[in-house]
């Protein structure tokens, strides 16, 4: 009971099942939820673009913006993709349902795999990145970030397991914080950009462009892809909504595409806004200050609002894990749903949340950080390939999906196994979109994967296969059972009949074993009472026992087995399989165990685990029924 | 299977128990097993000496000589003890079972906490400074010492789990490697020193008396008190075999006390030697070099000689740890047969070891190690106390002894409750023996106390009646289990009487369910099936599957128990526990538990515990009976 109550004391009173509408999250907790990912992504999308174009010189930078405007317009295929998902699939599911329900299974694993593991990496990620700030602030905790690293994947996990209402909450905070902080940068920044703040405007320096390096036409491509690639992880977290529609207040599908159109809003401001001041600032990539730090520093010259959003940019870059805690475990419980995961992974504990795929989470993600010793950057080329492979599936699915609703005549509906779709106008320029989004985001998938092979995106290529394989495996493993327990076409006389026997080990005759005996006789005509001796002095203690209580014993059968080592287990299973095997084939035969129950902790530790070892080794037999009979004793 | 088939390969086959007699030891492995840690003990007692009566200035160091022919004389007190107690108690269990049966339980219990403890702190410290050997000569090695000093407890380990006979002929080598190293090398330090080889003859250099510093007289006194004390840890390991009188060949107390004989010449051989020559040579304690090492050195000139005594110096260092893995499992093989410890530990395993004792002992000693960081230094003030302590009780045990039987007539005989003792000439003698053995080593108990207990001492202290306490309060348990199985004045009629009345938990309706339906069915007329439904939708589905099988569901009263928490167990457990208490108060009632068992152990991962966590909620019910029946699946 202590370690129930204490378990009350960390996650909480239970929630009843009714309780889940309540539990559920408005649009102002959703947005803190599922936009910490893409908005924090803001903190480095741009730095990424600079960081590529810089190999071709300074000059090079001026493409940023013309690069970041691409990387906005993708954004808004996708969101418009995903917006169109949510709409269709209002259960939920994401890449994952839209791939199943217009690709087949094996692309909807594909898509389901690359996000979870994409999901464990966000966790690593964002979670050292964020223990790397404090490390950089303060550098005598370097040796310990490991252990940080540990303790907040550990808070992470506390906090969710304590439900999703209650963690929107806590997360709100940070999230609003940072967006608005980065915004009033931005607008102080385009306010001195069009001299309403009376300040010096900012004056683009003019790119000496003959200092250049000189590129062959293909090189100049491939960096420019390179760098567009890079910028792509401006769209990691964009689909973390699709997969939580679940998690909004009803009406769920409604509430959860309002929330995408203003992240993507704001994901795309702050983006757009960042990449322009940084180009128009003339900054420059270094190893030792973020282009954010380098933009809110030469616009604010320090002080508090500089602070501030450096605070809360390291607050974000943590609470970005917390997409990973909203989805995997969600997504996973959509794979256990289907029989692709353990079943146990669709259960949801006392907060009504999916605790099973939560430790998972957790334990994945610690695994991982405690491999790369929290060093973030040795993960990232693993990173984002996940999520860009999702969007390419899922966009192609609803394309495709589109493409069904273009069948229909105006008016008319059909159901395509999941959902049920109408006739919609517009389907052709839809399937455009989502066609165009989905070749775009192939193509930087191909680019990220060509450009980080060697630096551990192989670990990602080979790993998907892997768990989409297992994933199938599990299906498999289900598929049998069900099988095996199916009812359809059973009759009663395929049920294996039971055998009129039953045996009773005893080392000695006590109330236990007396218990034990009586309750044998009681279900059977066919008692024998089995012990094992080692010495004949043993046998004639046992035998003088046994005959003391004759209208117990009479007519039991009782087997003396001599045997000369001290295991006693082995010659008593070599006995109970040979009545199984040889004496009743095909039938259930039944094993009474007496065993003592001490009431003590303390108390277990002071006996032989024969009972425990007996039960264990009798389950590997098939037809053996085991009966434990217990009998308390005190401490 | 493998885990049985990698135990056979690391353990060796299992020898029958008729096998025992073959198992035991010769004299000559008798010698290296237990042997080790007193002869060891001349690594470093005559400089323990030394160490103290520097403090007085080094003409103090005249003094040391005397003190040795003292500690000498007291060994020869201390075997002549053993000697009798062997002969006495046949049977073995030395300090332990003199105490229990000369002067009471609490006394006997007192010796066996004290030498457990000192066993425990044998392996620990000998490890240890075995392993220090090691890191001084490669002092690369210095930062893996807990590791190597871990893996050296393993190896220990291993070679005492497959076997007495066989440890005893592995660890014969360097005990007899080393005795024959330093007898060589004092018997060359005597030549010299006669003259005989003709070199020049030892001269002892003349102390300069007026260098001493002054000391008060009761100074003095307390120095040279604490210089005995110090040289006492000679004494160590003395009354191994005393415990071990049973792993000898037959005549077991005649071999062993031959051993015994031997053991103290060889011992005190090395003693006096090391000490007269020590002396002779003028060597001086210094932290850089051992006096044994020094005189080795000094002797010899270095050269094969000197590191064959270094090797195997530090070998026999390591394997004085043997003789903990010696005593520890049996003595705690005793204290089990009487109760004291749990019953398993007198449990022989495949090898005729005591496997738990020996378990037991190694995880013990190596926490010591870690929580010490493999630093014997630090633990030597904790040891060699023990062992003192239960050389007082058991030489005045002894004396005790001796008293009785001179109260018997000449020819008399008499059973003290553990052996029969008859009427000896010379008991008068033999009990002043005893007796002046015990005070002498009481009063060295108290000085090694007061001088260390600061150090370290005062957790001995402290922890041998904690010992005490646990392991009476052992025994009681098992004198309230006794009481409880007792059938002593048992009637059939005071057995509880078995309720007709079996409970079926099943969340669904599938062979492995039915399968546990139809057993109920079979042992009992009031057949209640239970299902926890958290909606209606749920309730419905079951219900339809239900009405499948009227046959056999017809006549069983379907409980559907609705709730609105995502835990089946509390429910179910409640409605078993109300059923128990409520309908059938003082029966036995029958909980059936449908089970299904994957073949594989992947699978078991795949499945909810459910049915384990059940059967374990339901031990803490008293009169609930479980049946377990399975139903095997593939996968």
């Amino acid at each position: 009971m202590t370690l129930s109550s204490l378990k009350r004391k960390l996650i909480g009173e239970p929630f009843p099942t009714r309780a889940d509408v309540d539990e559920r999250l408005d649009k102002k907790r959703a947005l803190a939820v599922f936009a910490s990912d893409p908005i924090s992504s803001n903190a480095y999308a741009t730095e990424a673009i600079m960081s590529v174009l810089i190999l071709m010189g300074s000059a090079a930078l001026a493409l940023t913006l013309p690069l970041g405007l691409g990387i906005a317009f993708l954004v808004l295929f996708v969101i418009f993709s995903y917006i169109q998902t949510i709409l269709h699939y209002p259960d939920g599911g994401g890449a994952y349902t839209v791939a199943k329900d217009n690709l087949g299974t094996i692309p909807s694993l594909f898509a389901a795999s690359a996000l979870l593991l994409d999901y464990i990496l966000t966790v690593s990620v964002s979670v050292s990145a964020g223990i790397r700030a404090i490390t950089s602030a303060v550098p005598a905790t370097f040796e310990y970030r490991l252990v940080l690293a540990l303790l907040a994947i550990a808070i992470l996990t506390w906090v969710n397991l304590r439900g999703v209402r209650e963690s929107g909450t806590i997360f709100a905070v940070p999230t609003y914080a940072f967006v608005a902080g980065v915004l009033l940068v931005i607008t102080m920044g385009l306010a001195r950009y069009t001299g309403l703040l009376g300040a010096a405007p900012l004056t683009p320096e003019v790119h000496d462009v003959a200092a250049a390096r000189p590129l062959t036409s293909f090189l100049t491509i491939w960096l420019i892809l390179r760098a567009f690639a890079a910028g792509c992880t401006a769209l990691t977290g964009i689909e973390a909504i699709s997969n939580g529609v679940k998690a909004f207040k009803i009406p769920e599908s409604i509430n959860a595409a309002k929330t995408m159109v203003v992240m993507g809003v704001i994901a795309m401001s702050l983006f757009l806004g960042i990449t322009f001041l940084s180009t128009q600032l003339n900054l420059l990539p270094t190893e030792e200050e973020s282009i954010l730090s380098q933009m809110t520093r030469s616009i604010t010259g320090g002080g508090p609002v500089y602070y501030w959003v450096q605070f809360f940019t390291m607050m974000i870059l943590i609470l970005a894990a917390n997409t990973g805690y909203q989805d995997f475990p969600r997504l996973s419980s959509y794979l256990a749903r289907d029989g692709f995961m353990p079943r146990w992974m669709q259960n949801r504990g006392d907060r009504l949340v999916y605790n099973g795929g939560i430790i998972v989470l957790a334990t994945l993600a610690s695994l991982l950080v405690i491999a790369f010793d929290a060093d973030e950057i040795a993960m990232l080329p693993l990173y984002a390939l996940g999520v860009m492979l999702s969007f390419t599936i899922s966009q192609y699915g609803m394309s495709r999906l589109m493409g069904k609703v273009g069948q229909l005549k105006p008016g008319g509906s059909a159901f395509t196994g999941v959902t049920t779709i109408h006739y919609e106008p517009g389907w052709h320029w839809k399937r455009l979109v989502n066609l165009i989004g989905s070749i775009v985001t192939g193509i930087v998938l191909i680019v990220l994967i060509v450009t980080k092979f060697v630096e551990g995106a192989w670990v990602i290529v080979i790993a998907i296969p892997l768990v989409v394989y297992l994933l199938h495996s599990i299906q498999q493993h289900y598929v049998g059972i069900r099988q095996a327990l199916s009812t359809q076409d059973l009759t009663l006389d395929m049920l294996h009949e039971i055998a009129d026997v039953a045996i009773v080990p005893m080392a000695d005759i006590h109330r236990g074993t007396l218990r034990a005996l009586r309750y044998a006789r009681r279900i059977s005509h066919d008692v024998r009472a089995v012990t094992i001796v080692t010495d004949d002095e043993q046998k004639e203690r046992f035998m003088v026992r046994w005959q003391r209580f004759p209208e117990m014993t009479n007519d039991v059968n009782l087997q003396c087995i001599e045997y000369e080592y001290r295991d006693i287990l082995t010659p008593l299973v070599d006995y109970i399989e040979k009545v199984s095997s040889q004496e009743f084939p095909d039938r259930l035969i039944t094993v009474v165990i007496p065993e003592f129950v001490p009431e003590s902790f303390t108390g277990h530790l002071l006996h032989n685990q024969t009972a425990n070892i007996l039960r264990v080794r009798l389950r590997g037999l098939k037809n053996v029924v085991v009966i434990d009979v217990p009998f308390h004793v005190p401490g």
